[in-house]
């Protein structure tokens, strides 16, 4: 500190702080909301969509957990973005923006967070869900990335794990297991030649463990027809166990008819015991849903129309948990059903 | 994965696994409001109030950044939520609710998860922020608590940091620098020697920094008084320079005129050149906010009805930047005017 006569120390009370640069020049071009008042406030302020109900959730990723450390940045960003719309997709909600928080460890390379910023904006965009506020951190070690999303819906209009009835159809958005697979050729690089796949199937599988594909587009048909819907992120087998056991119902679901891509069932026939790893290894992304059968035809016409394929791949009864049987009608019990971090 | 037949696999699919039976034991108890599902669906739903803007905040606390690893879990979680209070008292907003994204590493003392969801409980109750949804991870090596804060005001009620004008009186709340001292004595053990404090101002100085006090109790009252208003966390200085850049104004600060604990001015009076730490050092979570000279007597009032002193420390003139003058007059400048991650 020192001190100075008169005016000369305006300088220093006119400048801004390196952190807020960085939120200048990174951030504020993602805050195209008005309420988010171009990140120079402490908070954003947003008139609720009127009649509508708020639908809030919250998820992050945290490098060396989630994503690779050396995972492209733009990579990271649209990943943390992408699993907060798949839960709004899953509960019928249309976006309507989201916070960030992020944590930066020192000695990340310099255009590391213009790639996070490119690839936060490009999807932040393309998925109508501008950026309303954030925090910025220092962090010891890991980058850590959390996004608090917020959508609408009418009100009382949100699809609940719970509302799954006995009869229902059980459907699955896209294919099952891709991510897991990806995964797993990220963490042994022998796994491709074993699986004898093709450059096209490897990357099929790297990117759709890099990149989630959220359904937002089907939110508006599952809130039409759905009895009930989660995403899937810690695997089929749990989350489906979670759905019923929040609807009180139990599932029976045939193995054989769980949409899987072409390269995930070149991996099921070079290496069969891997149908564990698509059903339960998670980070699918993928919604799944209960409808009663006299609305399947049209949840699926609203779907295809949409660019998303549904596929029926289970049944709705009476009793408890999610059962997945194989071509001869055994059921399978799995190591470990659904990921847990603890 | 083994295969048995017919109905034994019932067991595996209707397990919760350890993550889900943390949520419930731990964090299911906050979650009062009916629309967070008992914390088992993928998002809460909540009814907007008629004709309210909602105040999105979002703020965390990281171990080794925010708070030592030592420090009582219940403090932790009570600072994660009362920073993300602060904000919406400064913008006038009533709390409705919150998200919490916890990263948890291995190796945390069993009653370490139960003290936190215990000091976050009683926090959210006391302040009348229930807990809406949440994220658990397990994170590679820091704490990490983010929560998202959702508020509400009338349809264009926030109070901003843009809206002071020429002729504005500069108000704080409560006392400045406290914090910041509490946090030289945590590092510097000689620290409260030198300073010849008693027991009792150790003890204020210390818990200043653990615990937050956020003025929600003024949040109404600033509402219909403050011109601009926000609350400090990264220094004085620093934060109502960003005020005035804000507001396009600039501010005239008497230091005689900042409001000191008599803990403060102990340590100032043993050691003067720590003015600039009560003054940039951050971590007040009081309120500084502009008020037109005839609003002040009736914000002065209804602060004091909430509990809340109320000190004026300056006036908003034309022109830019914060002006601290000492007793004779002259400006002070500052190394760091205020705190910055980067």
């Amino acid at each position: 500190m020192s001190r100075q006569d008169g005016d000369k120390s305006e300088s220093t009370a006119t400048e801004t702080s390196a952190e807020d640069r960085l939120i200048a020049t990174y951030f504020r071009p993602l805050a195209t909301h008005p309420g988010a008042f171009d990140l120079a406030d402490d908070a954003a302020a947003i008139a609720p969509p009127p009649g509508c109900d708020l639908v809030l959730t919250t998820d992050g990723v945290i490098s060396g957990v989630h994503f690779f450390p050396e995972d492209p940045a733009d990579a990271v960003a649209r990943k943390a973005l992408r699993i907060n719309l798949s839960d709004l997709a899953a509960k019928g909600a249309a976006p309507l923006g989201f916070l960030l928080s992020i944590g930066l460890p020192a000695g990340l390379p310099a255009d590391w967070l213009k790639s996070f910023a490119r690839g936060l904006r490009e999807d932040a965009e393309h998925y109508g869900c501008p950026l309303l506020g954030g925090d910025t951190d220092r962090s010891p070690a890991a980058i850590t990335v959390y996004i608090a999303a917020l959508g609408a819906v009418p009100h009382g209009g949100m699809v609940k794990r719970k509302g799954a009835r006995p009869g229902d159809v059980v459907v699955a958005t896209g294919t099952v297991g891709d991510a897991a697979l990806g995964l797993v050729l990220r963490q042994d690089a022998a796994a491709a030649g074993r699986w004898q796949l093709d450059a096209a199937m490897r990357d099929h599988l790297s990117s759709r463990y890099l990149l989630p594909q959220p359904r937002t587009a089907i939110a508006e048909a599952l809130r039409h027809h759905a009895s009930a819907a989660m995403d899937v992120s810690d695997g089929l087998v749990g989350d489906l166990a979670k759905l019923c056991r929040a609807s009180g119902v139990s599932a029976d679901v045939a193995i054989a008819d769980v949409p899987l891509s072409p390269a995930a069932r070149e991996v099921v026939a070079a290496e069969p015991a891997l149908i564990e790893t698509i059903l339960t290894g998670g980070d699918d992304f993928e919604v799944i849903a209960t409808v009663a059968p006299d609305r399947l035809e049209a949840l699926r016409r609203e779907a295809v129309a949409a660019g998303v394929t549904i596929t029926r791949i289970g049944t709705v009864r009476a009793g408890q948990g999610a059962h997945f049987r194989d071509a001869d009608g055994r059921a399978l019990v799995f190591r470990r059903p659904s990921y847990s971090h603890f």
